[in-house]
């Protein structure tokens, strides 16, 4: 039951934005709940801003009353990051209304929308100027360009056009304080001070709001094709990496690696898939070109890429697709893993990077510790190698009971994992973000001069730390 | 004359890095003049730190003692930043011993240095590993990687491998407080948190002192090829930008623009350079195509890219360098505008961006009020078009006394050229930082809620305002 002070402050809330703005009453578990359902809030209300100088009066009447803001885009993070917590105080603040595309500028490259506009309608928008938005990923339908740029989203296309930080030009973003930024420039130098645009990008909103943002467009290429390329192992995975990048330059747009019993899975639950070459190699390879001229030519260089792998014994076998519904569908295998684990059971996600020439051993290393500690473990290791970037998940022993699985193994099968990220250098979160889920983990693997950091400009730009309070720093 | 608690300190110093590493007679011009020999300081000492716990152990004795640090790399900074202030009470800490490769990791494509290291001495380590480290610079003979991660330098290659911020995976800081923050990963993915790298990168040593990095390196082209063309407007140059972006893919990796007067001063000045084609038209462009497959490849596409770009009006004369020497020539010319322009006379440089679509307005109204406010001025005006940069510098009128229309005319005519940057949305630094030059000009042209997040920033992470003071911001 709210108090008399977060009475005024819906009052004032409702004053500002209209009563149909400030929802507290009805089924608000699309706000409140997580993606993955693993938790769920409750907010005091569900604010929803329509324009910037809204989300900033917002934040000065809640920093006035004391009430801490959690922004939110499409709900679809993977760390417990954009709902409240359960103490029904916090004001979820969504960005949903504030959807639109500002500009597009084809000669500067660059297209300037607001947090809320769906990914998959950025991507659009830049597609009917006749130009490329690469930033790509599963939850494109519903993910919002804030969110993305709040969590530093990865995806697909990393490996060429980089994560959503490279991929931004220019912030607008509301302080704690409820002053508004103004740095949408579309300027691909500019050394006039702190990089306050990277600062809050991955920030997960506990530093600032993000209001809009101004991207980079790329040229279309005339022919993306894919290929799909059974290696013998994780170390020939790595080096056909090196080849790729040697002889396709540019146009290697993506390289995904795909452990066999992953492949099982898919093959299982989605047989109709075909999924190919799976059966008689530890790995399988999908890589795409992306190219300037022709199919003629792309083919030309993957077939020429794809002789030299063979020839060096890096590749067993190998398929390029002869169509786009082909290449389509070899996409389609490799994005139905996390459907096809989900199908098989319950199980442990993890989202790791270790440098890519640590690859090889890491894998090794950390199967055969988790192989050795719990009989019959099931590993499921796929990921955007070419950004040093695996989902290195981990499912129950066939047959078992899942649930009683994960609650005895859980925590212990997280620190084995993150340990040996940690021995081989590498992160416990490199596209997902810190939000609720990790916070906690993060003095045992983050080096604590760096943390110190981090909390120190916590405190300095959120001094009443009202913004997202409790996700990536305490 | 040094007071007794600065000799204290001198003698903490001399301690901790040996008598012959901190410098207090002699000449020591060359860490206390500026590269471009406008401003001359006077340090309580230059010390000489020879690793990072070396670094670490001073700032803390300065910290201890009160006394401010000037980091310094190769003192080729152009914004007077890397340089003591006149007190004689600073610590100049020069980072040149500490010049190390300390790795390099062919599969993972990094390169781990420590910040000392010469430009040139990283790029060739890299092509010794048969890679390209792709920034490269005027000073790249000179100045080190650390001072180009402070000041987030930028160059000609950044059109396809970005800024040195761009070209970083981690770095290893001590902060004010003495105190090592090891974030050298060489991940490519990371989301634990509040983007501290970038933070630091382009700080010019306010917020810390970076002490090695891990840098990316590329596949080596197979072959770079350079053209020049002669273009009938700006904005005609902008149009060719857009089809060599389209037509040449990633493979577009220089697109500079120079103005006629700029070329007849090379002409002038270095005859023997025998500049093409800019006689008959206002601005030329060199453009280079780097290509992973081969020579004859790269010429097919240039030429494709020529054909269309002769039909559509936007170019009218071309050539291609038909060897190496005379695309290096090419490329001398256009790095000769600088010294051309030196031996014409002293001249107001600038270092501006605008949105590249902004570049024909911006240059025809700013050509325009200048020739108005100051009759016979001329205009040099070059750079980076890819990026958006403009080194639009002003040259006085012919046979004029040139120290006396710097006196007169220097403040106005940046007054006017910034003011104009603002109009159209760009920044008065690109590419060289803030230093002390223009320190008190942020306020007049950034953002001031930008400017006060900056405060808060600086004031966080170094309370004490030891790290090199009044550059940046105050």
């Amino acid at each position: 039951m709210p108090n008399a002070a977060s009475l005024d402050l819906l009052t004032h809330l409702r004053e500002l934005l209209g009563e149909a703005h400030v929802l507290t009453e009805g089924d608000l578990s699309a706000y409140e709940q997580d993606w993955r359902k693993r938790t769920r809030g409750k907010a005091l209300a569900v604010v929803r801003p329509s324009k910037t100088q809204e989300v900033a009066e917002v934040v000065k009447a809640c920093a006035k009353a004391g009430v801490s803001i959690v922004p939110q885009g499409g709900n679809t993070g993977l760390v417990v990051g954009g709902i409240p917590d359960d103490t029904g105080t916090q004001v979820l603040l969504s960005l949903q209304r504030m959807n639109a595309v500002r500009a597009v500028d084809t000669d500067n490259l660059t297209l300037t929308v607001e947090a809320g506009c769906v990914l998959q309608n950025l991507q659009q928008a830049a597609e009917q100027a006749g130009f490329l938005f690469p930033l790509s990923l599963g939850a494109e339908g519903s993910c919002t360009i804030g969110g993305n740029l709040a969590t530093n989203a990865g995806g697909t296309q990393v490996l060429r056009y980089g994560n959503a930080r490279e991929l931004c030009l220019g912030l607008e973003v509301v302080t704690a304080q409820g002053e508004v930024m103004h740095s949408l420039s579309g300027l691909r130098k500019d050394n006039t001070g702190y990089d306050l645009r990277n600062l809050m990008i991955g920030s997960e909103g506990t530093l600032g709001i993000i209001t809009a943002a101004t991207m980079k467009l790329y040229p279309m290429p005339a022919v993306s094709l894919t290929a799909w390329a059974a290696v013998p192992s994780v170390a020939c995975a790595v080096k056909l990496l090196g080849l790729a990048h040697q002889h396709l330059g540019a146009g290697l747009t993506g390289f995904e690696m795909m452990g066999q019993f992953a492949l099982h899975l898919v093959d299982k639950h989605y047989p109709h898939l075909r999924v190919p070459l799976w059966q008689d190699t530890p790995y399988c390879v999908l890589l795409e070109n992306s190219d300037s001229e022709s199919e003629a030519h792309a083919r030309e260089r993957f077939e020429h890429l794809l002789g030299l792998a063979f020839e060096d014994g890096c590749v067993s076998d190998a398929v390029v697709a002869e169509s786009l519904s082909q290449a389509r569908n070899l996409w389609h295998i490799r994005e139905s893993i996390t459907l096809a684990q989900a199908e098989e059971g319950l199980n442990i996600k993890h989202d790791i990077s270790v440098p890519i020439s640590s690859i090889p051993n890491f894998v090794e290393a950390t199967d055969a510790l988790l192989m050795r500690e719990i009989p019959g473990i099931r590993l499921v290791n796929f990921g955007h190698l070419g950004d040093g970037n695996l989902h290195y998940n981990v499912q129950a022993p066939e047959h078992c009971d899942t649930k009683a699985f994960l609650r005895d193994n859980e925590d212990r099968v997280n620190t084995w994992v993150y340990q040996s990220v940690k021995r081989f250098g590498g992160s416990i979160s490199a596209e997902h973000g810190v939000g609720s889920m990790k916070v906690d983990s993060l003095p045992d693997y983050k080096d604590p001069v760096a943390l110190a950091l981090m909390q120190h400009i916590k405190r300095a730009l959120d001094p009443q730390g009202l913004l997202n309070p409790g996700r990536v720093v305490r």
